[in-house]
C-alpha cells in the first residue's frame, strides 16, 4: 500500500503494531483522527505518553499504580490479613468489580507454564513469600484459572509456603450461576459433585 | 469498572474514544503497552501527536499530505490533463494501488446525501470547478461509488461543469473479474448488459 504522506504512514505503522489491529483498521483509525476536529490524536498521544513514562508498579502487590504503593495496599479500611493471589490485573479488576472481597492482592504476572517457557523465576513468587513472612498474613486465596498450569502454580505456591503458618484456599469451582447443567463440561460437573458443599438456608454455599 | 490507576483509566478512555474500539479492547491494548519493553506507547504517542499537529491537506486536491502541495500534484511525471474525482483518501489509495492511473486526483470529501444532511456546500466542489477552469484539464474521471447518492453527485458535478470544455467519464461498472454471473445482483447484471462494450482481442473491454 502506498501512503500519500510519511506522517500518515508512520502513524498507521505505529497503530498496527498493537495486537489485533491490522493495517486497514489502523488506517481507518488514523483517518478518523485526522478528520476529528477536537484534537483527539493529541489527547490520545498525551495519555499514551503518560502511560509509558509515569505509570508505576506497586512495590507490594505489583499492581499498575500512580504511586509506589497502590491505592489498595495503601488503604486503611481493607483487611490486611488476607491476600488474594491473581495472575494479572484483569483478573484483579474482575474480582474488585464483584465488591465481595475487601482484602489485599498479589499479582503473580502469570502462571507456571513449561510449554510457554514460563518458570517460577519469572513470576512474583519471592515477594509473595516475603509478604507472608513479614506482614502477618493469615489467609491466601488462590484466584488462579482452573487449568493444568493454574493447578501446578497453586501446588507450587502451597509447597513454597509450607513452612509458614498461613491458610491457603482456592476460589470455589463448580457450575456457573444461571448456567444449565446439561451444558456444563463433564470435568466441571464431575468436580462439582465431588466438592459438593452443605446446603445453608441463607443461600451461601 | 474500577481502574487501579488514574493514568491507566485516562489511557483506556482515550483509546476507547476511537470508533469500533470498546473499553475491554482499550484496556487490553493499554495493558499490552504497559508491558511492552520497547516504549511502544511513546512511539505511538509521537506518531499520533505528529498526525494532529504536522499533517496538512493538499491545497489543490485535498489529499492528506506532508506539504502544502501533495506529492501527486507536485509530481512532474503525472498527466496533469486528467483528474480522477474520488470521495475520500481510501478510494484514492485503492486506485493508486492498481497502478493503472497516472493522472491527478480531486478528493470531494464525500457525496451529496440529503438523508445524511450532506449538501453540495460541504464538498470540495468549488475548488474542482476552479481547477477545471484554470488548469487546462481535459478529462474528469468520476470514480464515485455507484450508489444513488454517488449518481446524484456525478449528475450535480456534470451540471456544474457544463459551461466548460471538459470530457466527463465514469469508471466502468459491471460484473467483477473472477465473479460468477449467477451471484451478481440483478441491477449490476442488468446495467452490464445495457452498457455492453465492443469486444477487443487485446482483452481491454
Amino acid at each position: 500500500m502506498n501512503y500519500p504522506s510519511r506522517i500518515l504512514e508512520q502513524a498507521v505503522n505505529a497503530i498496527a503494531s498493537l495486537p489485533g489491529i491490522g493495517r486497514k483498521t489502523a488506517l481507518r483509525l488514523a483517518l478518523h483522527m485526522i478528520q476529528d476536529t477536537h484534537h483527539k490524536a493529541s489527547i490520545i498521544a498525551d495519555a499514551l505518553h503518560k502511560l509509558d513514562t509515569e505509570i508505576k508498579q506497586c512495590k507490594k502487590c505489583n499492581l499498575v499504580s500512580d504511586d509506589d504503593i497502590c491505592a489498595i495496599c495503601a488503604s486503611t479500611t481493607r483487611n490486611k490479613r488476607m491476600i488474594c493471589v491473581v495472575e494479572n490485573l484483569r483478573d484483579l479488576m474482575a474480582i474488585e468489580d464483584t465488591q465481595q472481597y475487601s482484602g489485599l492482592y498479589h499479582i503473580l504476572g502469570g502462571v507456571i507454564s513449561p510449554i510457554n517457557g514460563i518458570g517460577p523465576d519469572q513470576l512474583y513468587l519471592e515477594s509473595l513469600v516475603e509478604r507472608v513472612k513479614n506482614e502477618g498474613v493469615e489467609e491466601l486465596i488462590m484466584a488462579i484459572s482452573p487449568t493444568i498450569d493454574g493447578e501446578t502454580t497453586i501446588f507450587y505456591i502451597s509447597r513454597l509456603l509450607a513452612p509458614y503458618d498461613v491458610k491457603i484456599s482456592t476460589i470455589a469451582r463448580g457450575v456457573s450461576f444461571g448456567g444449565e447443567l446439561e451444558y456444563a463440561d463433564e470435568f466441571t460437573l464431575g468436580r462439582s459433585i465431588l466438592s459438593r458443599t452443605p446446603y445453608h438456608q441463607n443461600g451461601l454455599n
